[in-house]
């Protein structure tokens, strides 16, 4: 059985565990705590097989290769299994949702992830106050534009593109999650507001939250 | 033809430029200047077309959507036009090259972009020694996780998967450039620097540098 080896508060993990349940393929959790003993994730054993030292990681089978980076991952989940499609089949239509997923994955997530608040706080000594602000502001930059994305197109439907759940939406629900946990106002996202609350009105979405993780606090 | 909206030293806009000469694709550069007038980018027309108001996006014929996010554009020109595929045929290798290709994109150059350095500026008020100690903290990180991601692979090859040059070649090239560009110490990195010096020995590589490019200053 496939391990995934997850952090049940990590953004990127929970875009994993989406796909993960989007497709119904069963896996094995592997807690690394983030935050205990300095991380877990610099510990020997998961650098060695992970240079990054970051979750998620999914290791396809025993002896398998292990496989990092979100995105990579969700990407091959789709090419190699069957079940729900994570992609739309048209070229053009491949680029709007990897477009949107990656306006979430590598223009806001990693400017506001645990390694990053903490070289703010440490190494550059900022208050909290300044901390804060710099989430919130790189929240409501990447969100507006996300809106905008989204509220301007016809491809929007239900989803981040039409009428079934994708790559996009993976990237959205756990982003939508830790903005919500940092009370972040999000009124100004109508449109991601309603296609959050689709998503999370399905099982796959629901099992792959957070406090559902056997590894939630 | 395509238009390419581009700036000369934007690292994202360079992995397009490099894909596109890889695949033979004639277009028009659209020059975007990221500094001029407060930056080009955040005209509203250009803002209309691309809410996320960065570079590159890639106008695919007159009349057509814009594209944007360079890794997106990247897998859009490896489906939809023929000549030398960027990515593998297996799932696990495809897997392995967007894990290294986001390894830069995703974790390393979002950090040190020139909206962040200047939040770091005007909105933290760090000196320029903490902000270039910033710079070469997420190089330091990302470069060494990727070296030892490509060292430890008998996947690498003459380039970063197997004998030719691909997506994540487009993305380690202008991340190298960059890091020289900001004086990064590269000496503890030599398998990269070996892929990047075959790389840029390519005409494909050497047509996509900024200094080879019409708005080049």
């Amino acid at each position: 059985m496939p391990k995934l080896y997850s952090y049940f508060r990590s953004s990127a993990a929970y875009r994993v565990r989406i796909a993960l349940a989007l497709k119904g393929l069963p896996y094995e959790t592997v807690p690394v705590h983030l935050l205990r003993d300095g991380g877990e994730q610099h510990g020997a054993a998961y650098r060695a097989a992970n240079p990054q030292a970051l979750v998620p990681a999914l290791q396809t089978e025993d002896g398998g290769p292990l496989l990092t980076q979100s995105l990579a991952i969700i990407e091959y989940l789709d090419e190699a299994h069957g079940g729900p499609p994570l992609l739309p089949a048209a070229p053009l239509a491949r680029a709007r949702v990897r477009a949107l997923a990656q306006a979430v994955a590598c223009d806001l997530h990693p400017l506001n992830n645990l390694r990053v608040l903490r070289y703010l706080k440490r190494d550059l000594g900022v208050s909290d106050e300044q901390k804060n602000a710099w989430y919130a502001h790189w929240v409501a930059l990447g969100l507006g534009a996300v809106e905008q994305m989204l509220a301007g197109s016809p491809d929007t439907g239900r989803f981040c593109h039409g009428e079934a759940p994708g790559l996009a939406d993976c990237c959205l629900v756990p982003q939508i999650y830790n903005a919500q946990r940092f009370g972040c106002p999000l009124d100004a996202y109508p449109t991601i507001g309603r296609i959050v609350a689709a998503c999370n009105a399905l099982p796959a979405f629901q099992q792959a939250a957070p406090e559902r993780q056997p590894d939630a606090a």
